[in-house]
């Protein structure tokens, strides 16, 4: 399993993966899920992957064209011209890899090869965006009203960005709201875990304002596992009281 | 879908479950998926379903023996000598079920009729306890390290239990905590809704000590989905915050 999930403020985008993949609870290992590419001055591009590792690695690879010799590749990623046209791109490389895999294994349709995508990022002259991109290639875009996409394990921790959530807010408050929901759902999935990848993507800047590795151990997320659990508990508190001689619903 | 948590204090038991059943978003009805009997001073027995609802229906009708005249029925639940015999009942009765229907339908194993059960109570001489039984008929019990279980959209609602739960709480506690748990839930699934069936057993009563239908509009329950949004963003803003300059992990 995997956790990723992409954000749009006001003021850019933020990303956050975890790393664990797993084939069995006795095979684990760390991977990367989080991708980025940007031309300094231009454009910025992430991408965060969730399912098949074969999949998804070769979908990163077909990208990047790493077929074909150094010296004869071009960056697809880098060379499309809107943000539309990239998630386009890795929408079909994605449904083909699928089908692919699949029809070598005498199955149709998204079979145990499947996988979905977020595509976020910028390009000179337009706005921020981020794309869901489906298993079948096809893809949403994250609006106003839907300001946030989540992949993989993705329940645990969709309450607290549903509560936590607002467009104004500063990236520091946005890293901590997918801290505290990338804890909870460490907590309660052993297939998610750290170290986590961040990536914090200012609006017209088209390079990465902040990139960081958060591994096991790291004093700021260890900070928000065990002030969040406190924090939850005075919350709770705070609410009011239930009586069993409550009146019935008044509508 | 369906959302029941069925929780074991120091002080006796506390299960809610929602009332929504869905055949397809167009298609909607409230079923009561709690029952209980009780024989005052001896026994209290609940049960709570999720899954087909047919197949749920059916479970509990047998139970009651419903195929029988009245005058020849015997209520096995009532009858069992421990609550560890009710849990087997249950549990050949819900594998029978599944695996009947499956048949008549050219399946085998559990296909679209299956459905999970929570069996809890306590009878003379013993101790409260609870169950949690599969669609294959065996069946897990509650303990110390595990006091709670859900069936049904487990997901959205276990991080706030597993911060939240205490042994030793009240019930008025307990409840609190089972309605915040609900409420994450309904906010994240259409498929889980109002109202909602509360049941409180205290150790050694033998008989319900609170229940209670908790409707659509039910003010406590509208205070506590109104007033945890705000506690959660005080509790939000009172965690460390994060800085783009943050040392590394130290180990």
């Amino acid at each position: 399993m995997t956790y990723c999930c992409g954000m749009m403020l006001e003021r850019g985008l933020v990303l956050m993966s975890d790393t664990r993949t797993n084939s069995g609870v006795d095979n684990i290992s760390i991977f990367r899920k989080m991708h980025h590419w940007s031309m300094p001055g231009e454009r910025v591009v992430a991408i965060m992957t969730a399912g098949n590792l074969a999949t998804t690695q070769s979908v990163i690879s077909k990208l990047e064209e790493r077929n074909k010799a150094p010296s004869e590749r071009h960056n697809t990623v880098l060379e499309a011209p809107t943000m539309f046209q990239v998630a386009s791109i890795v929408g079909k490389l994605l449904r083909e890899t699928i089908h692919e895999r699949d029809a070598d294994n005498g199955m149709t349709g998204s079979g145990q090869f499947t996988a979905s995508i977020i595509v976020a990022g910028q390009i000179k002259g337009m706005e921020p965006r981020i794309f869901l991109i489906y298993p079948e290639g096809n893809f949403i875009e994250a609006q106003p009203d839907t300001p946030f996409f989540q992949i993989g394990e993705t329940k645990y921790g969709r309450p607290i960005i549903l509560r936590g959530y607002e467009p104004d807010m500063t990236f520091e408050d946005a890293v901590k709201l997918m801290m505290v929901s990338f804890d909870s759902t460490i907590k309660a999935n052993l297939s998610v875990g750290l170290p986590l990848d961040l990536l914090v993507i200012e609006k017209d800047k088209f390079e990465p304002l902040h990139e960081r590795r958060i591994e096991v151990g790291d004093p700021y997320f260890r900070a928000i596992s065990s002030t969040w659990g406190e924090a939850l508990r005075r919350a709770f508190v705070s609410l009011p009281d239930y009586s069993f001689d409550l009146p019935p619903a008044a509508d």
